[in-house]
């Protein structure tokens, strides 16, 4: 691109540095905040950076928290005996969208992928055992996604845990609601033949 | 959506208040600039703050530009008699990466738009017709959309500059190269008949 302002391209060029945003984007967003006055640009910016030097994450779940324990960890109406285990805060915050879900989380921080140089130590996952052996827990229900990094981050929470002997769940794989069958794709398809569910489970009691 | 942290609900609200960006991708956006460390999200901040702050446009063209006169209007090469009307910089740059115009600018700013309450006075159209007034000018290219707002700002530049009498040209409308008649609309195929042009003047000569 032909940029008039060197000012203009080193924004255009921090901008598309986002994921998923390209130069023609990034100029679009650009010129839109430019438009905008220099109180409302300083709230953007500022935004970010405060997010950054302010934020905590929570001592008990590692979720992102703007105090030492989360308000789910701190919560009485919560059931702290039940731990599901997430990628990160995004899962974390779809689950509450649910309102199915009233137990508390532990937020891994990533998945384990060698390709990408993520290995255990760089999750909270030796702080995820030492809370299963310090607190009492009845269920461990493991959400990750299912990709190959979330196998991979599956099998060694299995192994690191299975010899606490508590109950170790994942979340239903399926077809989803509204999905078509000859839509789903094989493996998918054929795993939710395997792992049917006697209909009377399906009901939501109440 | 349930924030765990009200800083970082903050920076959501703000991303998503960016055109086309929904709250689900400001949040990736965010928690993809949480990942980096404090001086790269500096830069990303400042970046947009010193942008506002140092932006100057073009005394002559209205252009973004470091300087008081831009680049183009101060190169000895372009040709200044020649002046593209366009709405604004994003416009600029799209015609100058064709590389087949030589001439100057001018950027209005935007385009008369009632509804949105922009009117003549709101655009750089009473220094067009000051600079058409003081400088020779042998072309006027109006290159604005083909939309509601654009034929409205061509009709009132027209009659603003029609006086003057200096060609005043508008770009060729018509099918798109590679775009396929069958699906045309019926408008840009109508005028693309009726404004039809020899077959020898669409040679690119040299």
């Amino acid at each position: 691109m032909n940029f008039s302002s060197r000012l203009l391209e080193e924004a255009v060029n921090e901008f598309s540095k986002l994921p998923g945003v390209g130069q023609k984007t990034a100029l679009r967003l650009v010129l839109h905040l430019l438009n905008k006055d220099e109180a409302e640009i300083g709230r953007f910016a500022g935004a970010m950076v405060t997010l950054k030097k302010d934020i905590k994450y929570c001592t008990v779940c590692h979720n992102i928290s703007d105090d030492e324990t989360c308000s789910i960890c701190t919560s009485p109406k919560r059931d702290h005996e039940t731990i599901c285990v997430v990628e990160d805060t995004r899962d974390v915050m779809a689950i509450e969208n649910t309102n199915q879900y009233f137990g508390s989380y532990h937020v891994l921080g990533g998945l384990i992928s060698p390709m990408d140089g993520v290995g255990p130590s760089d999750l909270q996952i030796e702080s995820l055992v030492k809370r299963v052996a310090t607190h009492p827990v009845k269920e461990i229900i493991l959400a990750l996604s299912a990709n190959m990094e979330g196998d991979t981050t599956l099998f060694y929470l299995h192994k690191k845990l299975k010899d606490f002997n508590i109950p170790i769940t994942t979340i239903a794989r399926g077809i989803a609601f509204g999905g078509e069958l000859e839509y789903a794709d094989e493996v998918t398809l054929g795993r939710s033949i395997i792992t049917r569910v006697p209909y009377e489970n399906t009901l939501i009691k109440g």
